[in-house]
């Protein structure tokens, strides 16, 4: 029987970290860069350091956790995703991949194993976007797609810098943000999406990620009172709303099932009850696995948006505020993931992620590949995300023999 | 020639008191209670010390400056307005009232001519409802429609409440906030709204105002990932959206001219730009001058929302936060207005008003009307406010001989 993860501790320690930052409908709020952030960092660190790795925090504050390999100038195979949360998130997006990691090294310390070549856990700066936008700000310096001013010169919402709250909480590192040779990255996740749960099957081989748009839509009309000005004399911005609205979501049906549209927030201003609004503000996130696909929704969109505007009299602005490619994840990373899966009897389903990872930015650096296991009714991002022990187990499992495949063979 | 005001003064001190709290777009910022709402009653009271008012200050922070009568024992006539401006206003709203009343006492001194019954000036407190809500609350507490306790517990978006900030301010005076007996009480106000500028009228006869209705929209779905989640397994606020925002409008449009329907403020939570919002909610402003017809419009809105949100699947629910009764102004009151407009030689219109105003709560303890002048654009609650000289002069020297008319008489 092939060696296999400790599946009871990787349940406690995910149970331990989701304490931190826990919220009363049994989610997480551990956004990226609060002090919530750098207890679970901290606590990531106890437990590496217990484990026996080498600790490196870099000028981002990504973490790497490294576990010597038996030549340790061969280039490391990588495992790891985030430790930071959604404000109403679960307990365990991104954090899974990072605990089963370092559950990998665990378990190779326990079977006295020694790689030929190194192992690290990464741990991603930033990786949801909540906090400071956009998403996957620690892998995307690491990869080279932002500069590490750029991604220091970001703010929250209350005004405080990325650069400033790395220092506030200590994880401002001295190494160097860039990339080097790295012999392999997996990156194993729940799914975030119904897909497995609905076909019965334990393991996902994610073969690449849709590619997404962020857009900022602003429309402009006209402050007046809400009393005196007749209907007809206003332009009023939520007049074009609902063409925007209903238009987006026929432009998703229309690119089948692998479309997505969303709008994640709205704003007008001044906001207030008896005034028209002259300004307003919608977050529109559009995605699909084929990037010319996704190239047509993005014409489409910016028409209809500017037709909607022009209708209503108030003029549009569309501004895309952050983009990823459609990425497929290399061929001999997959081969590992369904080598392992295969040895262990678990059933595979190949899928395209729908949520950006880490791993979108590593797969421009590195051989990268993904694993997904079962969520709870496909939710994520929210306070009731839930997975079962024997899927994190089964998927932590599969991670390890296939980081055992890349990481024994030179 | 009948006695008339000075409006050289009267427009210097309009323009004293929009420096207070004035924006870079030449509007104001002196939201009830706030430093400048404090700076501009201290700038209202030194006024009407030099000329010669006895000054009460009630609990509520409502103003009164008081000009004796040769009969100081009669019921003395109001009039005033309010000096708090929205957050974005203009220059005139409100304060235009309060100003053109001190221009009459400062008429009558100039000419030395004493009137049998007393005047008063009142400033308002809170009437634009920007801040705290409801509006119009230093008014409805005087006429008995709220409470001094349910006032004071009122609280601004930052948590601040009411009496807290009248405290603070050095505002909160001793004077029992309620009714007394008034002769009768007239406001004079721009009219916020295009009506007499097409129809090239100076004057507008108020003879009533409109019912009107603010509501809260509430609608609940369910916050998943924007990416992994299909389009067809999302319970999305947003899908509620275009059927309210188009039905409401409709709804307006069936009611005819009179009625109104806006949109003030909309959020949505966690409003994170990947992730569907579980929570949305709209404020929805209602109004018609009839008021079988604005319950009427009021049972066709909760039956559109009520479908709207069960088609997204996102249950709705409909909470009335506000509601003003549709009301018609005392015709003696009207009277004094109509003759003192043809003693003068302006043209007058007899119009309702869009908006609420102070007077729709004293109309309800005494003989009350309005004066309506234009506004360039009938623009309102936008920085670009703005009134002809000749215009804010007519106004004040209609209300000044209707004052007269009601004050000289017994």
């Amino acid at each position: 029987m092939p060696v296999q993860v400790n599946g009871g501790r990787l349940w406690r320690r995910l149970m331990a970290m989701a304490a931190i930052g826990a919220t009363a409908n049994g989610g997480c709020n551990r956004q990226a860069l609060t002090d919530e952030d750098k207890a679970g960092r901290d606590l990531f660190l106890s437990w590496t350091r217990s484990a026996g790795c080498a600790i490196s925090i870099d000028e981002m504050g990504n973490i790497f956790a490294r576990r010597a390999g038996s030549d340790d100038r061969l280039p490391p195979v990588l495992m790891g995703s985030h430790l930071d949360t959604q404000p109403t998130g679960g307990k365990f997006d991104g954090v899974y991949g990072v605990l089963a990691g370092l559950e990998v090294i665990e378990t190779l310390n326990d079977c006295g194993l020694t790689t030929n070549h190194p192992l690290e856990v990464a741990v991603w700066t930033n990786e949801e976007g909540a906090r400071f936008n956009p998403a996957m700000i620690g892998s995307g310096v690491f990869a080279g797609v932002f500069s590490v001013e750029e991604a220091y010169a970001l703010t929250d919402k209350a005004g405080h810098s990325l650069g400033s709250e790395l220092e506030r909480i200590g994880y401002r590192g001295t190494h160097p943000c860039r990339t080097r040779p790295l012999k392999a990255a997996f990156e194993v996740h729940i799914e975030q999406g119904p897909i497995l749960e609905s076909a019965g099957v334990t393991i996902g081989r994610v073969t690449g990620v849709q590619g997404m748009r962020w857009y900022d839509v602003a429309l402009t009309g006209e402050t007046v009172h809400a009393g005196p000005t007749p209907m007809d004399r206003r332009r009023d911005v939520f007049r074009a709303l609902p063409d925007i609205i209903s238009g987006v979501y026929a432009l998703a049906a229309a690119y089948g099932e692998g479309a997505r549209a969303t709008f994640g927030d709205i704003a007008v201003s001044p906001g207030v009850r008896n005034t028209v609004p002259a300004n307003l503000c919608l977050a529109v996130d559009l995605r699909h696995p084929n990037q010319a696909t996704l190239d047509a929704m993005d014409r489409q969109f910016r028409s209809l948006v500017n037709d909607a505007a022009d209708k209503a009299r108030c003029p549009a602005s569309v501004t895309e505020v952050w983009r990823s490619p459609a990425v497929r994840f290399n061929g001999d990373c997959l081969k590992s993931i369904a080598d392992a899966a295969h040895r262990l009897g678990y059933e595979t389903l190949d899928m395209v992620s729908g949520a950006g990872h880490d791993s979108v930015y590593l797969a421009r650096v590195a051989p990268t590949a993904m694993i997904f296991i079962p969520c709870a009714g496909g939710i994520s991002h929210n306070e009731a995300e839930d997975a079962a022990p024997e899927h994190l187990t089964a998927g932590a499992n599969v991670l390890l023999h296939a980081v055992l495949d890349q990481a024994i063979r030179r």
